[in-house]
């Protein structure tokens, strides 16, 4: 996603230039390049497919709806197990329209999960939950701090359900740190992904994620944490961002490259 | 300041006419206005001035810089005692240029109100820390979450320094409920502070706060928390948002009062 601009074979050829191992990808455009085409794509190339980019979505109170969220989760985890990556990444969903119960849609949260987890671990996926920032709340993601994953997934096998630790939802968040470390002892460290905070938010607040450096976060601290919670796993950049999907996407790439050596290696 | 469209007299005038019994005050337009004259024209009106917006902004780290924040936060206190309230409301401030440490940020914090603290007191001028949402922890308040800001608070003594709770800021805070119930057993809730959560957020996040009802903010179910927590003090409505400063502001007073009898009497 932080390179859209590229199709599946130029981010492949890209990622092979460039000497990036591993991708994460998302769903909509391995679906429209068919799931097992671009399967064999990343797997030619000699690349890791290292997340897939998301399942959820599970608030809804409809019963109807709520079928049709689990019908989709499984169909993700089979594209995930397809594409030869073990993690499924994870975004809860917001209020239903009228609600505004948060903890009765954080219980269907768990719901979902209890059904999804043994699906996804009989088919060597694990499903990782990614908190979004707070500001997502309402509209997007009713699971809020690292904590709140954390507490949701060890209702779990560590091996069925963990966490996703994006510096960009919880840099702000004096309790991530110990977390990050609780999770990590768990074995519940699915992904790591970096995106840095500028300032000001653009309308939406979606596509305002800094490219690494731009931004306040201390990259090299959190990269710190992480491996001190013992997680070895692949390091993932996702940025949102108007300004980088306006650019060369190979040239962004290079960019992520030499930020991320800059600011956190 | 959810009707800044209208002058101090105006502002008056229409609380009077409304049965409005109190209101929150900013300086600037106190300033404009004169301190000793707006104390006059609110007490000559029969009104409570509940609270006076806003000191803070402690967390710059130069020398020059933070000894003016202190004479300004001072002046601020001065400029409570003076309209005759006993509650300052202070944001705390955000990452000075250059820095991304959050912890030191917070701990000047404390350095500030422990100067500020016993010049208040002296003055029975109460500071009410206001933890603000984390989508401004980077450039506008380090303290995030009210858990935070009462743990602030709680190093000084409860007539000196409490919080607001500000529905705002903290609804999605599954941690807040509890801190609500611990602020009040201290009685260190000095302001209570409703708005509504609506989506999509504007660009820059700071005009987007909803009209009640209009989000999804239970607020009669905060209202309640705070009231069961011993709070018997004033409750603001504090609504920064462009489409009702476009309006009429005694039409806009009008339907606060009646949003607030549907959705939080």
């Amino acid at each position: 996603m932080t390179v859209k601009q590229l199709t599946l074979p130029e981010l492949t050829d890209s990622c092979v230039r460039l000497g990036i191992p591993g991708v994460g990808l998302w769903r909509e455009p391995v679906r429209a390049y068919g799931v097992e085409a671009a399967a064999k794509l990343v797997r030619d190339a000699g690349l890791t497919v290292t997340s897939l980019c998301r399942g959820g979505f599970f608030t809804a109170i409809d019963p109807a709806e709520r079928a049709r969220a689990l019908a989709d989760n499984r169909t993700a985890i089979d594209e995930a197990a397809a594409l030869g990556t073990d993690t499924l990444i994870l975004v809860a969903g917001g209020l239903p329209a009228g609600s505004r119960d948060l903890p009765a849609a954080r219980e269907r949260v768990a719901d979902a999960l209890s059904v999804l987890a043994p699906y996804a671990g009989e088919r060597g996926v694990r499903l990782a939950i990614e908190p979004l920032h707070p500001m997502y709340a309402a509209d997007r993601c009713v699971v809020s701090t690292l904590t709140q994953a954390l507490d949701l997934a060890e209702r779990f096998p560590a091996v069925q359900v963990g966490v996703v630790v994006d510096t960009y939802h919880i840099w702000w968040d004096e309790a991530a740190p110990a977390a990050v470390a609780r999770a990590g002892a768990a074995g519940r460290i699915h992904a790591f992904q970096l995106a840095d905070w500028t300032t000001p938010l653009p309308a939406g607040v979606l596509t305002g994620r800094g490219q690494l450096g731009d931004g306040v976060i201390d990259m090299r601290e959190w990269k710190g944490r992480v491996e001190a919670a013992g997680y070895g796993g692949a390091i993932e950049v996702e940025l949102f961002n108007e300004g980088l999907w306006a650019r060369d996407g190979e040239e962004v790439l290079g960019e992520v490259l030499a930020r991320y050596e800059e600011f956190a290696g």
